[in-house]
């Protein structure tokens, strides 16, 4: 086992470097560019208040997602979305999942008629765009929530817990924590795991690339990501310490 | 534990009816009705001697999958995506995953240069389309590449095993298999899993809609996952079987 | 000219097997299959309370049809509209037809506000697709209406008379009803017929493939229609008769 | 029954007057501007050596139309199609007949791998648009296929016969010829029908908008069509024996 | 400078003849059709008693611009925008300009919460599209703003002062007025102006074509401009003038 | 005069502070983050072996602009283009200004048959995002041209001289440089200008928003713009002059 080497040289339980940078943008209630390595994400949290039709007069808001990739974030041009005259099935796919996550750590009825976006856009791709965006955008929620805190003087605080997310994976038979993209490309497994800073999963998607994976490396990857997810959950929590 | 009991009055750990009725309709290379209690999809296999764009010239094929529900499949009628002008994110997603499921028991060497596209039609729906779909394309699958092998004189079989999905949710706290749609609306954790016939996972895509879950809830879940799949593969070949 | 046999080996005035099966899914208000020989339409009848704006407030209803073709219900795949981002011309041709047609036996305003929409999807195409889903939608429609009539106490009942349709033609120069689909691509001349059970024309659609038709060949086609026409009323009358 | 008058005060066998103007613009191989009283539809023929993809190497052209009505044509300002991101279904049945009437006079391998595009843009609506674009497209036709003879020495003309579309229909129980739109919004039975020069039908679509009709009925609006069409292929004619 | 000469001989200084025809079609509020030479445009101006959304309840109306051109306009046919499934950017582009350019000279506060619609239709294009459409729809919008006055009886008259534009660009090292699409095609620089007819400046748009243009040859742009449309202003007062 | 302020404070013809950093992300081949005070945009360049089907085998290449701005780059909300189906006028109108005004510094001939794409996307937008684009833009394109140089060994370099663009216009009636968000959004016209390091005009597009302007204002203006782009090249040469 120890004869596999990681591209990055990285240990196998290794994360990348995170950095999580708060304020990055003016306009938005919370704006988060956080880094996986290479992978750089800009999580912005909009509030606006209003709700979709089929939540009026509920009483209950709404925290939704949308996820974008610069054409040039990637090593060759991706033609962009807006002149290809709609978003793409992967781009929708990762949308409803960052959506879905942070929807679980927070209060709807506590929001009150409100909606939260978390506008996440790819600046860089490096692999795990779709963890990156999960971790920065609770970031932003969290600074959103606290300004409407302040605006609106809430009641109690809507988000409870923290939501974080990253990649595991089996390279060259090897189980490995956040993927870069040399090694995503050419991995047999990739799972992306969303977890609380409890311990329990909020989301589990693993696929075999290439041979179909076995319990016990899936009970491999389930550790690393818990190990991971840890590590994650410390540095939101000492980016949101920061002023 | 013994106190919850399921909407239709099934085990916890109880398949609905599962049936496979092949040469469903004519034109198609592979034709399937699958029905998983009142679910019940189409799933057709076209073979067609052509390969997308990216694989010109490098003597491989490609699976393919599109999924569609008709307007009144369901308990509300739903707007044709046709008249609405695309396919919404929820079916790109489920169409990616039944391609890639499926893919996962293809040499696409051996199929050569050609497109095998399943489509999955659902006629009516009572919860856990994805996973009827993925089990009867794949006897559409099966069915296509017979015809292939017989009329192109194929040197080997392209398929290399089996492919079934199931879902598994925990529903009021009791982990249940095979979620019919009076669950899959109120259950707290949703989790469709394909799996090969040599018990080996494919894919895994579990969702907390309530609470978060635990490591051993998911457990349990996977458990009855592996058990339906076993029971879902029997009803293949037994299928299969048949003139 | 009884040297022209028909590809079927069916007399020139004589119907496809005309099967109508009620009930065929649950969801549905009226939810029938109808087999025209190898054609098989699914369709569904569906009540909603609303009406299309320019209704609003005008105490009449309205009743609406859309058409839509498995992508292999045709001897080769066609590719599904929703992928293709929008309904081709012939689909919106035929659904405005069947819409019209069923139009022309209800009373608008015995309906009320309501909306009943007619989704006509073709399982299995050869040939007569419009004239079996007008058929088709016509035992539907009255299985809706029936259901709304026990359900809201209506007055009156909104459907008066019968509606049916069946395609006629000539066939290498003799006129012949309920064309194939070897017969319809390679005839002269194509004519739609929709009739109600009072022998009163609803529409007719002729159109010269091949050569101009002249006006007696135009009286034969439609003394084949009124014909064609009594037999699927009876059939229409037969199904609605049991249970 | 005499008792009956017309908006317009028309005999019923009466056509409005109907003008035909060529070369109304100077770039398209046929241009004509034609008008049915206060019906003015532009007419531009235009040729183009290329085939469709699925007519490539066969030796063969096609002819095909498209419709369009400038927003403000009609009495109020209808939103224009570009603007609203696609053809509607009433445009796309239009020019669908337009170019199916077409082709019935046409010689497709005479006229060799080239396209005629027919495009009829209403200036002015005042019912009986498309039956005013095929008769106009006609003489458009002519030309254009003139202007090619000579360009390109073809051994035939590709033209043969004339084709001219005229409406007919039900006006408060009378039989009436070429219906204004006064007419055509409360008509009872609305008729379009194209023929030829020799009396054959090209294509015939009746349809009831009030009661159903009679046989007897369908055959006096088919003897006004007759008379009707033989007048405006007199008015082709007379156009086209000008310079 | 002597040596070059117009490919139409006109003097550099000279319009090409313009005609504004008015009451072109009879149900718009205004219909002028406008020709600058070759290049004709159907210019009509719809009255609507609505405003966008933002402006609901503000007391104010709106004046916007659509812009088309029929396919066969130009010398090679044209894809039709509605077929390709929207407007492309040169169409908005120049709609927008029309828009702002009509804005400038009308009181929204006097014109009441309504809108008026400037559609500009190309039938003929030889270059100056939009400076022609942009003449003609000022007439159109006085016609219809007197049509207003009359049938609504406003206080006072919403329209200010006229509005005309004019192309200029430099052709073969040539300052010239209104380019025809000779000029346009091999033109250096080429600009469009628009002003009032107090002399005042709506917009200026110039762009190199070729090399980029000294201050002294924009100069010389904008005096041609100016005296160019002293004569369009004129040419639109005496259209106005008659009946 | 001197009694009117700028909002910021600024000289009527002092600009923001620019700055100019070069190798934002690795994977472009020029990549640029350009800020013009609070106005931030990311402008890459990217170079693809293929030219447009119109270029084909003429040995030319192209260079073209896209522009987008993150959902969160204004002050609220603004939908994303993607999930709104498509690029709307002002951008696309916004976008070939971009590609317009690159263009005029490129030999298309030494270019070779390539196509080097700018893409413009507004991270943070406080006015002036597209004259920041296109002097950031520039500056990509060089040091993309310089990597294609270096890689492909051409014989000379297609860049040719230096291209910035500024805004001017009225602000209370005072003409200013480069307005920001505050001025821009009460401004009494507007005027984007793109110039080369010769001075020459490249593009002059100035807009009346409140009432006309007159020719010795547009003087004013010019001539600030004039000075403003001087600056501008300046920052960029020293830019490129850093490692």
């Amino acid at each position: 086992m120890n004869a596999v080497s990681r591209p990055s040289g990285r240990a196998s339980d290794q994360l990348r470097p995170v950095t999580i940078e708060r304020h990055y943008t003016r306009h938005a209630e919370g704006s988060v560019l956080v880094s996986f390595g290479d992978t750089r994400v800009l999580c912005t949290a909009s509030v606006e208040d209003r709700v979709p039709p089929w939540l009026r007069g509920k009483g209950e808001g709404w925290v939704t997602a949308e996820y974008g990739m610069l054409p040039r974030a990637t090593s060759s041009r991706t033609q962009r979305e807006a002149a290809r005259g709609g978003q793409g099935g992967r781009t929708q796919e990762i949308q409803r999942l960052i959506g879905r996550s942070l929807r679980a750590c927070v209060d709807r009825q506590a929001l009150g008629e409100r909606v939260i976006t978390l506008d996440c856009d790819v600046i860089q791709a490096d692999g795990g765009t779709r963890t990156a965006a999960i971790t920065g955008a609770y970031v932003a929620l969290v600074d959103a929530v606290n300004v409407l805190m302040k605006r609106e003087n809430l009641r109690r605080n809507p988000v409870f817990g923290a939501i974080a997310a990253v990649s595991v994976g089996i390279y060259q038979g090897m189980p490995v924590l956040d993927l870069d993209y040399a090694e995503d490309s050419s991995c047999d497994t990739d799972m992306n795991v969303v977890m609380n800073d409890g311990g329990g999963f909020i989301e589990v998607q693993g696929t075999a690339e290439g041979h179909a994976f076995r319990r016990d490396e899936m009970d491999s990857l389930l550790r690393l990501a818990d190990q991971g997810i840890g590590e994650l959950v410390a540095a939101q929590r000492a980016a949101l310490a920061q002023g």
